[in-house]
């Protein structure tokens, strides 16, 4: 096994110049907002675009906007890596960017190694990862291969639809009205593996103090409003009670509370799921009509809304939970006198296993590194996801890895995410010497 | 007993024009918007006014922009009338305004009754009664006795400060930054009697088919912020419960159910109180530093608050159940891993006895009037409540009566709130033939 190691210097460099882009009132202290189709999404791929054609890589980019790098020469077979480098608002510089310095370094690395391939090596930087922005997720991703819903081009934000933030970054809206995919059937069965390093968002690595996870699984989500009815009244001349007030703030703290305990149960029964109502009565909901501008100190509540997220590796056990907490939902509507929607905005079944091969392979080379590792499961969904749903021309889906690298404190989408650039190196190795391996086969 | 008689057609020509003055969007359907010391507050005023001058009523404004309209000549003893034409955001036109058409009502069918008066009358428009634009309640009446702190001039609604507003509708608000009163000791001890008419804001006089309320008690309230912070976290790989999770939305979510609980438990233990949470994470919370914006739905919530209102007609009872819910709120934010802080910026005691001889008298004309009556306490607070505060030079209160009159399915502070014009001049009879009475004396 032939061992590439990655420095921190190199680490260090990138985002020396990644820190300056798209940071909060100008001060990466504030967290960053590069939004997905959003100019400074694309400065940070121009910054890595100019990196690696200076080192004399191959560049172009996909008819969605995804820069795609190649070391020189012909190929028919393919090892990729790849994430994405777009943030949530006030998020980090790491999730996402730490995989797309990770695999530039580990491609420089390899190509400055000068070492003879049997296949070639890719990168790839997928636009728009994040769904905090446009309420979809992996957007360039799925839509490379065809699999982005047409419906997503209209969502909203910062006052641009989908299609219009992608006209403004030079991608191709039409492409995914059309439902076509930017990468062809040619080019997508010669993709031989797909690798994804990542920071872990969890508290698992650093727990355990291990350099490397070795990811098995990645959970899905799926994503609701639920919109809640009541009525307008007066604070002061409405007895309490059900039978007077239909408070629909009431209504909705009942039932976070009861899908809360719904949840614990589940769990404790042997589910493992996850569940969040992040926004709760945001100034700005999509296509609602609910009059929370309405609502009012001294008004008992006749609008409320929470988006409710639920998680987990296992599509069926997602499903099946959903029924049940929808269902609570409705009965605690009811008896509170409130009227209520639920409105599945997105469904994103997960990856009940990743690739056994590979997650062997990456565990051989962390033990001719000298890595301590461990193996989880993914809480998050990943641009790795979309990879391995994709089916080649022979059946056979698309083998996928993902490596994991410790965060601090497991946090993430806050401006508190950091990985130390020799987190980010290690995995890097890790990366560079598996993708060796695999092209050298 | 002289009885007058106020006829509905008054009634409907008073509504005809204020039904065209802050209408939402232009169509009454919607509820309107006459904001504290908004131009559309004080056109309604201007009708009143205009009316009032040309039936040969005087007519002024005090130092703070309330209207006075007295019957003409000089006495010693007014016996007045008064209520507020402010709405709340959204909110009917029968709130307050119902109590403005009927005193005019009832001071031109006294004044063109020819009635000989031992005192003169008033009626008293108050500025902004409704606490839902700038979070203070009679900021009119208050300021005319010097009762209003200075703090609620740098409130803010609408873009402006209440200071602000007050300046361009051609209010002084110098006046209450010096805490001193725009109506003098002189002017304050020849208040004989204040009568407020106001819709019943509930069920009771419509579920009992009566057509007065005759009001025993006022409700005062509390109102506070409570402000919680968690931790931003992704919402994928967090896993469930408050030692991995201090999600501010869910602690809230929990406090809200748990005080519901309590005052189920306390009220059933004999208290007779309210509570409401009407705002939950407003988009514009005064003076708050909460990160709110930076929620997501992929993100565990780091921030979350609800305005909490506490109403009852004994302040005794408000601040001991206070206690207990504040010590719940800390509990249960604590138990969750989240900070909370509690922030009371509205401490109005209620009115536990309105004056005795006045319901008498009120009853004994409704008997006159043949007027079918019951008694009750009001669960709004209303400007009546702030004249029964105001100690006279001998050391007595100003006599305060209220009159409520039924208001369909007792809704307010909506656009459905409304009352027919029949049940506006009934009160406006009762109002004018008492007022007569105490006129007479």
């Amino acid at each position: 096994m032939k061992l590439i190691s990655v420095d921190t210097e190199a680490i260090e460099q990138h985002y020396a110049v990644l820190n300056r882009i798209g940071p909060v009132d100008g001060d990466p202290d504030n967290g960053f907002l590069r939004a997905p189709y959003s100019a400074a999404e694309t400065a940070a791929i121009s910054y890595i675009q100019q990196v690696a054609r200076a080192a004399g890589l191959n560049c172009r980019f996909d008819a969605v906007g995804n820069l795609i790098v190649a070391t020189p020469g012909s190929f028919s077979a393919w090892v990729e890596t790849g994430s994405h480098i777009d943030t949530v608002p006030g998020g980090g510089n790491f999730d996402g960017t730490a995989g797309v310095v990770a695999g530039l370094a580990a491609l420089l690395a390899i190509h400055s190694s000068g070492t003879v391939l049997q296949r070639g090596l890719r990168l790839r930087i997928w636009r728009g990862e994040e769904s905090a922005c446009f309420g979809v997720t992996s957007i360039g991703s799925r839509a490379a291969f065809g699999r982005l819903d047409a419906s997503a081009l209209m969502h909203n934000y910062a006052g641009r639809s989908l299609a219009e933030a992608m006209l403004e970054q030079g991608a191709d809206p039409e492409l995914i009205r059309a439902g076509r995919p930017a990468i062809d059937k040619h080019e997508r069965d010669s993709i031989a593996a797909f690798l994804e390093l990542h920071i872990e968002q969890g508290k698992v690595l650093e727990a355990c103090g291990k350099d490397i996870g070795i990811v098995t699984a990645i959970r899905g989500s799926k994503r609701s409003w639920v919109n809640l009815h009541g009525t307008f009244d007066h604070s002061g001349a409405t007895p309490m009670g059900p039978e007077f007030r239909q408070d629909a703030n009431l209504t909705m703290a009942y039932i976070m509370v009861r899908l809360d305990q719904l949840l614990r149960q589940a769990n404790s029964e042997g589910a493992d799921l996850v569940q969040t109502a992040g926004l709760v009565n945001p100034p700005q909901q999509p296509g609602s009509s609910l009059p929370l501008g309405e609502n009012a100190i001294t008004k008992i509540s006749g609008a409320a809304c929470f988006s409710y997220e639920v998680r987990g590796c296992d599509a069926e056990s997602v499903e099946s939970y959903c029924d049940r907490a929808f269902a609570l939902i409705r009965e605690t509507a009811e008896e509170f006198g409130t009227t209520v929607a639920i409105e599945t905005f997105s469904d994103q079944a997960g990856i009940p296993n990743l690739n056994p091969e590979l997650q062997k392979l990456m565990t051989e080379s962390c033990m001719a590194l000298d890595l301590s590792y461990t193996s989880l499961p993914s809480g998050a969904w990943h641009d790795a996801g979309t990879l391995a749903q994709q089916v080649r021309g022979d059946g056979t889906t698309i083998p996928v890895g993902m490596i994991f690298i410790p965060c601090y404190n497991g946090i993430s989408h806050s401006p508190d995410e950091r990985s130390t650039p020799l987190q980010i190196a290690r995995g890097a190795s890790l990366l560079a010497t598996t993708m060796i391996e695999l092209a050298s086969i």
